[in-house]
């Protein structure tokens, strides 16, 4: 068998089992988030400013995705909520599968939301499907205002780009504006926010955002029972 | 064949193939690098600065690899210096098939020095030896301390690292020390300079240091002739 078609096999294997990852999480009314950038872009960041903001309020646990460390992981403890590492070693996504053998070790029943942070890389994870609700992609302005044309499958996928590290804008000699007609342009139906998870500056409406979703997940779930 | 052993023949008839490109640039005596990062930490960037220093007193050439779009290409054209563009479509890296293509298309003979510009990405390129002489790895130093850690295989075979951007370290709230001690321990024999493409600190003695290298493989190719 030749490498398209191993390929071609491993993508349709795991929307199988994306597919029955996403017919539990319904079940649940849980909203999950694939969260997805290049490495360094704020993933976790921004995870860390979210989870101040839901916590307490809604029942929240995340899923991490590294190649190596859980670095990650223990920033999501420190802060009072549940979170699951998964270290990949050299495979640069995550996939269905391992989501669920995550599921079968990390019980994630009656969540509102869960959020599984993907391995930091703008092309590969776009691919696979995860069962997720929604796909999150974060650019950092600091990578320049031309990464959505240079990577377009990841901002064609997405639900919500979050232009994170506005802060940096005018040091990178990036124009924000040009950055947001970029996503536009490869990606017109995508919601976009501007935002600094260090200022907090943007974080508000994100927020807000997120919260809508989750209402309708648990309005819907609830109509289904 | 399952994915793993088909992962591993790829592997093994790349390797073959870097080892024909190898024989040729050694050939002509040309120091070939590959040049690594995650998107947007400059590596066109440091190309254009290198090439405003190296212009005129040695025979350069550029091959880019990306997704999508010419843009880099044309950022190399636009100083004067040849290059030719390998579009990948959805592949996350070069290989050394696509690279020997690249040469029957785009004639290399007696160059002192071809830069290969690999796809964005911290993972998968590590992987496929080109050919390459020398892999140098840049990361932005607004990508956050720890990613030598979190993505170890990119920093382990690196020759050169190059920490970009340290003109946004106090605003990113990065220590270059704490970046430079992650580097050095994953990959302890890497040679490590902290540059700003953008304001040029740095950057004469990363120069300095390849016209050495280019000078050892001219004269190593002299001597055996």
């Amino acid at each position: 068998m030749d490498r398209v078609s191993v390929q071609t096999n491993v993508l349709k294997a795991n929307q199988e089992i994306a597919t029955e990852n996403r017919r539990f999480f319904e079940g649940e009314g849980t909203v999950v988030i694939n969260l997805m950038s290049a490495p360094g872009a704020g993933k976790t960041s921004l995870l860390e400013a979210t989870i101040r903001e839901l916590r307490g309020r809604y029942r929240l646990a995340v899923i991490e995705g590294d190649l190596q460390t859980d670095l990650d992981s223990r920033r999501i403890q420190a802060l009072g909520t549940r979170s699951h590492q998964i270290t990949t070693g050299t495979v640069c996504h995550l996939d269905a599968r391992m989501v669920a053998r995550a599921l079968a070790e990390f019980p994630v029943q009656g969540l509102d939301l869960l959020v599984i942070e993907n391995v930091g890389n703008l092309i590969c994870p776009a691919s696979y499907d995860l069962g997720e609700s929604l796909r999150v992609v974060i650019c950092s302005v600091a990578e320049g205002a031309e990464k959505p044309k240079k990577y377009p499958v990841m901002f064609h996928k997405a639900d919500v780009v979050l232009l994170n590290k506005t802060d940096l804008a005018a040091a990178s000699g990036v124009d924000l504006r040009d950055l947001e007609t970029n996503v536009k342009e490869v990606n017109p139906k995508a919601t976009v926010f501007a935002v600094s998870c260090k200022t907090g500056i943007g974080l508000d409406s994100w927020v807000a955002w997120l919260r809508d979703a989750i209402a309708s997940r648990i309005i819907a779930a609830t109509a289904r029972t």
